[in-house]
This record gives structure tokens, C-alpha cells and sequence, in this order.
């Protein structure tokens, strides 16, 4: 599976006063992660809901935190698609120090395709070279 | 002007690494006191929004930090309305520590009020027992 | 286990323009959830940090999402212990809406306990009778 | 007075139920203009907590909000000293939408140069090369 790596750096505003990221932060970085991975691959994300008004809504978070990030510390986040069905998606992260590879943190979010008021649908036949099947079938 | 009280706790999440409340979570906490105001006063913001499609979109907000508040620490903010024109409405923020009362910041936030689309409207008529005209006039 | 009940409002901050509150914040109402749990028992997690120099660090995070959650809406967080070790707590989490118990979010977190360096260590002493070992031993 | 400039790209996790940018997340971007601020005259603001114990605490923060920003537009974020005493210095900033390099907003923030306790302090010697002072004197 194609992985796709996004750069940032941690802000001031994500710390916490144990002097290391808040954990929920590293939720946003994912999302990051998600965005510049449709980017990468030939769509960007906001046009999939502005234009075709298909959502990808989070059902599942996982998050295991291996070492803290720091504030000013350069991150790495490498994302990839771990699974792929005709009405849902999971995404897989791996959350890395820039300077030293060292691993911060890895998790997935799983989810669903879904139209404006939140219902399930088939991603749209247009998005789906970007998100081949992974199990024959639905 | 009538002033409305609001009460919440730190969070941690709010606290950053200088072991103190981060700069930008004071404004969220003022969205906190104007959405209790008009709560107290007789309707929700969120139907404002919701059913009359009035919205009041920030167009300035100025706050002056006094003493840090910290994760835990009991908050009070007070809100009222400082002005209120046809198509502006400026709050007004006192934010307290609840035990000993000391203030720690207080601030303003001018809104315009606004359709759908960003564009400038006059405040609906239900809406205006709510905020009388400040200014003689416009 | 015992269960210990938070209340909170959604805040305009937390929704996204989906129109439902961004996936993230939920862990951020786990942590209110926590520190309440704290509180509710004898003690405050921030005492258990500044007196004490005892950190729960987050290891792991899990959110299963069930059903947006939206601004205005009134909540409620139900926190338990559901596993505690010589050196690790596990906290579990539903989040419901307030009006109807509608569940919309269950999850749990896992805690190492260690000191202001991050090195783990025994819980103290003093704390465990707030968390009794759920399994046999270490 | 030397502008830096910083560029990043909105976020989903700042953008509101409106559809655009919540207005306490400009802070945040402003944030990110000091710190690049910092690196770009030659040092690491982290460094200058860390090593010499030295504290920007906002006194005052100021945000005009001109045109919304949204999810997944690309921001560019001006910054400069606008005024530097002995004891304190105050930002401003402007942040523009990269294409078409419309205003969105503008601010400034004013801080007092502290120690660890947030006792103000002069501005040590080794920094002042960064902040000449702008007005003859104290």
C-alpha cells in the first residue's frame, strides 16, 4: 500500500503543562495525514465533500502513544490505507520524530462514506481508483 | 447592561507547557459566556442560527491577560453587552477566578450580524428586546 | 466498578463544518471525565501531579463513534475504572447525550503511571486505595 | 522593521459548524509567526525558555477579522516587531490567503519578557541583538 508522509511542527498551542503534546492532538495530526494523502494521490479532500458530497466520517479511533513530542519538535506522519470497502475506509498511521525516525506514535481511524446528512453510501465510482477494494468483494 | 454569569473548570487540555492556560482558549471561553447570555436571556444562539439563519460572525476581539489561570482552577466569566447597533453587537468579558474573585483577563468581541453568506443583514426583529439599541439610532 | 457522571455543554470551538464536533475532542472530554472521576473519589488529579509527582500518561486512546454530537447539546460522561495494576489504569468511557441517553461515543484510555521524567513507577501509596488492583498481583 | 514570513494550510480541526476558520485558532497562527519569527532572526524561541528560563507572556492579544478562512486553504502569516522596550515586546501581524494574497485578518500581540515564576525581567543581553529597542530608552 502506498504510504504518504506530511511534514509539521509542533506548536505551542498543542502542548500541555506536562511540557509534551496533549494527546488528543495527535488526532489532528492524523487528519493531517488524511488530507495530504487524497492530496498526494489526485483529489483533495474538500472537494470530495464540497463537490461530490461525500464524507468520510471518523467511527473508530485508535491511538498508542509510544514517546512524547515536544513543542518545536519537526514530525513526520506517514499514512496509508489499511482497509478498503465499498462503504467504508480505514486509514493507518505511523507518527515519527523528523530528525532521528524515532516512533511517537501509530494508530488508524476507520470510516464510513456518507452523504451530507450522515447516511451511508458507496464511495462515489470516481474516488474509487484511489481506494481500491482490499477484500474481494464488498 | 444586564451581565450574565457563567461558570467552568480548566482543562487540561487547555493548560500549554508554561503551566498555565494557553492565550487563545480565553476566547473560547467568552463563546462560552455569549452563548450563556443569550441562553439567560430567553433564547439559544444555536437556534438563532439554526432557524433564523442570523448569525454573528467575530469581526474583532481584543483580550488583556492580568493572571494566568491554570488546569483545574474554577473559572467565572461574566458577559454583557458593551454596544449594540442594527447590524453590530460588541460583548463585553470579565473573566474571574471564582474563590478570591481575582480577575485574570477581560476582553471585547465585535460581531456583525450576518446571513448564511456572510452578508451583512440587520438583526432580525425577535432578536431585538434582546439587544436594545445602545446608540440612538443606527 | 464505581462510575462517576460529568456534565458538559458543547462548545461552538469543538464543532467542525460538518456541522457535528470534531473526532478529536472527545478525548479531551475523556480527560474532563477522568479528572472528575479523581475528584468525585477524594482527591485531585492536579494535587496527585503537583504534590505528589505522579503523571498518568496516556499509552493508548480508543473512540468508537456512534452518533454526532453537536453544539449546544448538553452531555454527559460516564468514567469507570475498568483495569488497575501495580502500574498502569485503564479508564473507560460512554458518552451520551444528555436529554434522551442516546449513546454517542464509548472509548477507553490507558495510563501509565510515572514520574515528572516519564520513568514509570509503582502508584503511590497514598492513591491506591482509589484503584484497587482488578487483577490478582502486579 | 523585518517581516518573516510563514506559511501553513488550514486544518478541518479549525474550522466551525459556520464552514470557516473558528476565530480563536488566528491566535494560534499567530503563534506559529513568532515562533518562525524567532528561527528565522537566528534562534529557537524553545531555546530561549529552555536554556535561559526567558518567558514571552502575552499581556494582549488583538485579532481584526477581515475574510474567513477555511479548511484546506493555504495561509500565509506575516510577522514583525512593531515595538520593543526592555521589558517588553509587542507583534503584529497580518494573515493573507496565500493565491490571491487577500487580508484575512490582522493582530497583535503584546508580551512581557519574564522568568520562570512569570516575574518580569529585562529582555537578557544575548537576545536584544533579535529585539532592538524601537523606542530611545527603557
Amino acid at each position: 500500500m502506498r504510504r504518504v508522509e506530511s511534514e509539521l511542527r509542533v506548536r505551542y498551542a498543542e502542548s500541555d503543562q506536562m511540557g509534551i503534546v496533549y494527546y488528543a492532538n495527535y488526532l489532528v495530526w492524523m487528519e493531517v495525514g488524511r488530507v495530504d494523502y487524497c492530496r498526494e494521490l489526485g483529489f483533495e479532500y474538500r472537494d470530495m465533500e464540497a463537490q461530490d458530497a461525500c464524507f468520510l466520517a471518523v467511527t473508530k479511533a485508535v491511538c498508542e502513544y509510544r514517546a512524547p513530542a515536544r513543542f518545536n519538535d519537526q514530525i513526520r506522519v506517514q499514512t496509508w490505507v489499511s482497509e478498503s470497502r465499498s462503504r467504508t475506509i480505514e486509514f493507518s498511521y505511523e507518527i515519527r520524530l523528523a530528525g532521528d525516525d524515532r516512533l511517537l506514535a501509530k494508530g488508524q481511524t476507520a470510516h464510513m462514506v456518507c452523504d451530507r446528512d450522515g447516511k451511508t453510501i458507496r464511495l462515489p465510482q470516481k474516488y474509487r481508483c484511489y481506494f481500491p477494494l482490499t477484500s474481494g468483494g464488498e
